[in-house]
């Protein structure tokens, strides 16, 4: 038995707790072959009554070690070092001092202070409402399975282990290629492409290439909080342009580029986020025409293009005549589900080639093994039957929540119908405390963990966003009730 | 029949081919519905006579619908419009103009122009030496296949497509957190923690927090590149201080210390990249010491900690008395293999809520998927037995190509052997061309990817990284032979 007593030294006046210091300081006896595997320790009391503690610390410091696998409870033996030990027994030259991260840094760094958004992060109720996030129900869960087998494979795996360009795996840039040719109106090839790690990170990097500090950037108000949250980030100043039942108002547009240099503007065309509006065909073609005009760059935010419930919807401002100026951004994440976080950017040549250089500091080389996965599914046909099948659905809902919501809460509640994405624009009348019934909602089993757009910037709204694809007929009308005894109980 | 001689109009003076041109006229007259599903197309030779022009062409065109499928060649019938379109049936509102990206955009932007590496990315050949990569074969496919299998479960789907924290899943970073206090000597709680897409992204985050343009920032000489573009490409001065047999020379670090206001050091302890080099016990509790008299802030690149060839490996500087002024940064794609890219930041609670807002900008929620997958294969022991695995096949490699190269190539090439990691850091004699080596080594089979310093500011060195952790010993011993061949022949 070895001199526990000597060996485990215990500072009352550390913040570290004494269980704690306990169990680190056998940890670096087994780490240092002083406690060789299968040693038996003292027993608690014996321990306890060496080291003039408590045997409840002890105890602790034992279930502490056990469930860190450094030691086992065996049935009549009592506490063993565990055979099994973790591969490196490293060495420590800093002796004595445990390392810890309980201080606050000593040099200067951005804490990003400043940073809010109106989305909450928890989730758990019977009911969540989110912004607008697909039904995980229906992807093809078996056809990935077969998927990810395959790209498991040995002979698969050497090649993605092996494989490396810039702007994402060429399988996958091909295959969406040919994906986005087919369904955008654009005639792309994959020079034009650069996959990332979903369209945030293509707004990332976009936006990162062209604002300077200081540089005038037009978004709509209100607009998608994370990107107005970057490129204000990026030093950028916003100016805020009002968006109505056409969508960005490009009057307004026009009259400031008049006045100003505009560097960016940020257009999210199709079901803007977050009032879910359309643009009109004759802002759209004004847009392009001012585009030509002025010649300022355009991030396209097209993030649910794909979710469209008319027969004929508009194509994308990039099927225009743009003169490579537009910066096109999608994301497979919203036919997907958020699991999985795949996002492209379209764009010039020369643009894409800058912006690969860029996520390469960022990322290296982004996610070949999920860009296998899904290049599959594309050259499969999965990801357009998905896409259909959700179609299908998202409509339905999208109907039967708006009937719901016109027939039985039309005096509290504005909206529009949106004519594709996954989620309403919910706009409560002036004199409804919205935050009062969202809590109230909360306590009845409905949270509504969509933005939120009631309070600073946002407060003329009163609005929430409601999203609608993730939750089935029975969800959907249950929402409903509980909103409605939430506002008028 | 329709009238396809004024439906198709072709631009022989345009700069897109003119069987193109034709092709997406067609996709448009299928989109329009004007050819609807099923619709037979004029022969190949009836509309090359109608539109005065080749057959060929005409073929060329119908080949690029079929292959996109849009159009189906059927054996009796000949070409139809697919019965199976693409979802989305978009309305142009832009007339005639096709959208293409040809151009160079009009506003301008950061072009990374002076962005070069030491890497090659295309790989093809009999043997190819990478820069120190796993050897993807040893990774456990079959239990991976399985926590596949379970992610892709409704019930875990459903929990990961509505969960979301800042800083990376917590099912993840509690495994993992439990993985390095086990392995690396340190005390840190899930607060401590970040994920991210894997160590660039963590270095990324934490460099773009901390360095302001004009800082100046102490590398290593010569340093992993990736890290002093992303350093430079944040505005940061570089000073350089040289890397010996011990590491980076701490005594040069103290002298720039006393006369510069220095913001970061960046260093690589174990396994330095490129030279392999770990750092002394001596050199490390200089540095610790200088840390806290001076208080700059230091990101530890740990990225192949776990690959430890001696039995009592040094822990991190992380582990040392640093007051929280160590950003520790390792990754888990050094043991699973590039596919999968995984990384982490360990820091003070500050530092890490900071990181988790700049993440989010930049990539929103991280890979919660493969982050699902890995912390099964933490928790029931896949990783580290994976670990112990890679170690002892590693070494084994190691030992084999320095025992080969110092048999056979003594008068050539001066190295050391490393204790741990998947490189050997060759020195080639300063007579020998090692750009001409490289490429008589190419042409012989055996290509060389890994990093080559012999240009530019690394003109002094005349070295290459040569990963040994990926080739099985029959083609150690052919590179080595190539290899020999290449510089005596």
């Amino acid at each position: 038995m070895l001199p526990y007593k000597n060996l485990l030294v215990i500072d009352k006046k550390s913040n570290i707790a004494v269980f704690k210091q306990i169990a680190i300081q056998l940890i670096r006896l087994i780490q240092e072959g002083k406690l060789l595997p299968g040693t038996e320790l003292p027993s608690t009391r014996s321990l306890a009554f060496d080291l003039d503690l408590h045997r409840k610390t002890i105890v602790a410091a034992y279930e502490a070690l056990v469930s860190e696998d450094w030691i086992d409870n065996l049935p009549r033996k009592g506490f063993i070092v565990s055979p099994n030990l973790p591969v490196v027994r490293p060495r420590s030259y800093n002796n004595g001092r445990i390392a810890t991260y309980e201080a606050d840094p000593g040099f200067g760094f951005d804490e990003f202070a400043g940073f809010t958004y109106p989305v909450s992060l928890s989730r758990k109720a019977d009911i969540v409402v989110d912004d607008g996030f697909p039904d995980i129900s229906l992807i093809p869960a078996n056809a990935m399975l077969g998927e990810y087998r395959k790209a498991l494979d040995y002979s698969s795996l050497k090649k993605l282990n092996s494989g490396w360009e810039l702007e994402g795996a060429a399988e996958f840039r091909n295959a969406l290629c040919n994906f986005l040719n087919q369904t955008r109106g654009i005639d792309i090839k994959v020079e034009n492409l650069l996959t990332t790690r979903g369209a945030q990170m293509a707004i990332y990097v976009a936006a990162s290439l062209i604002i300077k500090p200081g540089d005038k950037v037009i978004v709509s108000d209100p607009s998608y909080f994370f990107a107005n949250m970057l490129f204000e980030s990026l030093g950028a100043e916003l100016i805020r342009v009002p968006v109505d039942s056409h969508g960005m108002d490009t009057e307004k547009v026009e009259e400031i580029l008049k006045k100003h240099d505009i560097k960016l503007i940020y257009v999210i065309p199709h079901h803007h986020h977050p009032t879910t509006v359309t643009m009109s065909l004759e802002r759209r073609n004004h847009l392009l025409k001012l585009i030509k005009e002025y010649r300022f760059a355009v991030i396209e935010d097209d993030y649910d293009y794909d979710f469209q419930f008319q027969y004929e919807p508009y194509l994308p401002l990039a099927s225009g005549d743009h003169e490579g100026n537009i910066i096109y951004i999608g994301s497979l994440t919203k036919v997907l589900g958020t699991p999985f976080r795949l996002g492209y950017l379209v764009a010039s040549a020369k643009f894409v080639q800058a912006a690969a250089r860029k996520r390469m500091l960022i990322d290296l080389r982004g996610d070949v093994f999920t860009e296998k996965v899904v290049s599959e599914l594309i050259k499969n046909g999965e990801l357009t039957r998905l896409i259909q099948k959700a179609n299908k659905v998202y409509r339905q809902r999208c109907y039967l929540l708006t009937d719901l919501l016109s027939s039985q809460l039309s005096e509290s509640i504005k909206f529009t119908r949106p004519n594709g994405g996954m989620a309403l624009w919910l706009e409560f009348n002036k004199n409804l405390e919205l935050t009062k019934i969202i809590e109230k909602a909360s306590s009845k089993g409905l949270k509504i963990m969509g933005s939120v757009y009631n309070q600073g910037n946002n407060s003329d709204y009163n609005a929430v966003r409601f999203g609608f694809a993730s939750l089935n007929e029975e969800e959907l009308m249950k929402a409903v009730d509980i909103l409605k005894n939430s506002i008028y109980k």
